[in-house]
């Protein structure tokens, strides 16, 4: 806690170059052996305005090869940044497999600020802190080595810092508004970091430096770092724990429960999706005036009919205000980072649509099936999707989750045809057959993915599609239904 | 030209409908061409205000595959965008191969506007016309089918349906001060547009088209694209042509006349470079508040030392202010766009400084003596480079381009050096081993580029590394002075 700290008495310059240079030699040998095992790495230093966040970057960088390392400093938050989850612009930035990301303040300090300077509630403040402690674990169990440093100096120490920097014209304009308040109102802040420290301590870990004496807190850094990566090489990439929080679970029948013989006549079709179109063209206007984010999630058999039932939503929509966003198997600068980040990073911002076409339910389903991930790491995965989508809905998205459903009958008729008919043809592929084969444990996977991840705010909706029209009707009512849910949520918060 | 233009009679609705059902299909066909034959198309939709834009294009992707598309409307330009070259935006939007992005409105819209809102004066204005057409040839030559359509209405029809639109609660907002404006002012902006038209015609050419009836828009939209796909499919991928330009250039000695003997004394280079790298960081400073960006080009000779040299510029600068890109093979989502999509996408923002450790002059060096790319790619690519970084000086930034040079003798020595050292052996591998037997054709390439691309505007300069203190010292002054320059000539500028 900051308001214990104990400054110690600072050794000699000289003994302590020695050390940095010692240490820096370490470091750099310690880059190869963070290649060869593959572990990421994310350095957080956060801190005091003027406790030498800058300086301590350059001198922990200074020897390192700069194709292993990237700095990012997302103090100065673009306009363009607050339109998507809070966590985006952090989780964009994290280093691929081997490599180091030094992050010049992070997370901490933007709950922080906002929350003092009221620009979030005190829920919305619970709620941060519960997602950061959710994407570090993730970050963790996915393999990354999270270090997180604070550089704590006295108000007194902050004081001179700050005058040093005003008094000179070259370097005045550095000390901003929000130096100033942050340095007037000391104790305040010290409390709201100290609240922050205590409430994401967990298993990373915080580690208070001493800010007042740059060397010194250089030497520790460097030490935290170089005794971390070795732990971390020796034990090899980490694999993460299991771990299942309880989410309110919206019962979900089994597959093969579900009536598929529900269809509906042509002409009631015809006029429902005329009316359902128009007003989902409507609510598009509404939910792009008021902000509200939307994820359409669809996942499904091949052939279930998708592709057409998406065309039907999208038929209705602003090609301003939406995006479709095919997912196939992952590329290889993809594959080298965490597996939700090619999704953090396709996020739709406030206001527009984005529809998923498949989605993170792969890591459940084939990378579960082929074992492109361990066992552990799809077991932990349910949890994980449930935190994100929770992050999602907290955030405000109305998040919704079709499973397009048929036969395995109705599945090779439509197999068949499209072997038949030359302009469809290149929508059937070996790998298609294949996975038919699988139908069996496609299903295990699936009702299981059913019973664990249809959350009260992020549901999955069975969409029976033996009859395409059925489906294409019922997947517009829903969202129909749920846009305008969210619309009249929206107006009872304005009212409060 | 839109003053000249006559509408035709429309068609009746079913004899369109019809029609517009038959493109449809045919466009949808022809996706899997397209995919086939690998050729990235760009569908610009450019117009009034009310012409209908919007609707255009979900009518031209209704039947398409979501995994084949992708709409992009910069219309709303973040001001994120504002601190990157104005292209940007839309070059990181450019399709793979195989794929369409259709623009709802681009840098047409974007640079008349500006332009008539004297947001940019005479010159820029002129520079970004020859921009686009830069621009949009290299695209062509890369293999891109590009259409360019134009959605005219006449003044009296914009009035009409604007306000229709004015009129209805529901659509009301969609009215914005910039349409009004432009309908206040329609002749005025008739003539922009019309000279935009004409200076940016060439061999792509605009299609204007009659907005005033949105089917027929439609269909003539659809038959255009329908017709320019199947010349493309026909035709293959377009190779391109060679086009060169005159580039001021300066003079470049031929590596092999450079002196390497050229040292520093080990207490002179300990001065000298606390001394420069002092003013390079008080220079930094003024650049960022300036909001100058800088560009440094590293190439060299494998072992030359570019990775110490970057090393003693960046120790220098505040890690919040620069970024160093390493640039290594091309990955598949970057080999799947133009060879410049992944520099264009890495540029600092302005009062950012980007260090390149290697370049965009791969595409003259190893894909040309590897045979990644044809004969015709890259001798185009030296004017295309060329054009690429006018742009970039054109913007405002400081380009440098350093050949950090050794002799044949000197890499031996310091590749078995490194293979004789522990800690080094991760710096030397076969493939190094590899270029060094190739030494003399990458020499006449390193000639070559340096003939040819060092232009005033974005010089190349040759830094003699046998002794790596010496080169250390040569580059840190030129920045230092370039820097100096800028900020000088950034004075200048104000005082006008």
């Amino acid at each position: 806690m900051l308001k214990d700290f104990e400054a110690k008495k600072h050794e000699s310059n000289d003994v302590l170059n020695t050390e940095i240079k010692e240490l820096q030699a370490k470091l750099l040998s310690q880059q190869q052996l963070l290649m060869q095992e593959k572990i990421p790495v994310i350095v957080m230093i956060e801190g005091w305005a003027a406790a030498g966040k800058g300086t301590l970057i350059k001198e922990l960088i200074s020897e390192l090869d700069p194709r292993f390392y990237h700095v990012v400093s997302p103090k100065i938050i673009p306009e363009s940044a607050e339109r998507y989850p809070f966590l985006c612009q952090y989780v964009q930035a994290i280093p691929v497999k081997g490599k180091v990301t030094f992050y010049d303040s992070g997370w901490m300090e933007n709950v922080v600020r906002k929350y003092l300077n009221h620009e979030i509630t005190k829920d919305d403040y619970r709620n941060r802190i519960r997602e950061v402690n959710e994407f570090e674990r993730q970050l963790r169990d996915g393999g990354y080595m999270i270090l997180k440093i604070f550089l704590h100096i006295s108000k007194r120490k902050q004081y001179e810092r700050l005058y040093k920097l005003a008094e000179d014209p070259k370097t005045e304009w550095r000390v901003d508004r929000d130096d100033l308040m942050q340095h007037k109102e000391y104790k305040r802040f010290m409390e709201a970091y100290d609240d922050f420290i205590e409430k994401t301590g967990g298993k990373i870990g915080w580690h208070i430096l001493d800010g007042s004496h740059n060397k010194t807190a250089v030497r520790d850094a460097l030490k935290l770092i170089v005794q971390k990566v070795d732990v971390a090489v020796q034990d090899g990439r980490y694999e993460g724990a299991i771990f299942e929080e309880e989410f309110p679970l919206k019962e979900m029948p089994k597959l093969s429960e579900v009536d598929l013989s529900v269809s509906i006549p042509d002409d009631e079709y015809k006029k429902e999706l005329k009316r359902l179109q128009t007003r989902l063209s409507e609510l598009h206007n509404i939910i792009y005036r008021k902000k509200i984010p939307i994820i359409l999630c669809y996942e499904g058999w091949d052939a279930a009919g998708k592709g057409g039932n998406i065309r039907r939503v999208t038929y209705a929509l602003d090609p301003r205000g939406f995006d479709v966003q095919p997912i196939a198997s992952p590329l290889p600068h993809e594959l080298n980072r965490h597996y939700l980040w090619r999704f953090w990073t396709k996020l739709p911002k406030t206001g527009h649509i984005c529809i998923f076409d498949r989605t993170w339910y792969g890591r459940v389903m084939v990378e579960r099936l082929e074992g492109f991930c361990t066992e552990k790491e799809w077991k932990r995965a349910y949890n994980e999707i449930n935190e994100f989508e929770r992050m999602l809905t907290d955030w405000g998205a109305v998040v919704l989750k079709f499973w397009i459903h048929i036969d395995k009958d109705t599945q090779l008729e439509r197999f068949n045809n499209r072997e038949n008919t030359p302009e469809k043809q290149w929508k059937i592929t070996e790998e298609d057959w294949r996975n038919r084969e699988k139908w069996d444990s496609y299903e295990v996977a699936v009702d299981e993915l059913l019973q664990k991840t249809s959350t009260k705010n992020a549901p999955w909706y069975i969409i029976e599609s033996n009859d395409k029209q059925y489906a294409r009707i019922k997947t517009l009512k829903i969202i129909v239904k749920a846009l305008e849910k969210a619309c009249e949520k929206h107006f009872k918060q304005m009212m409060e």
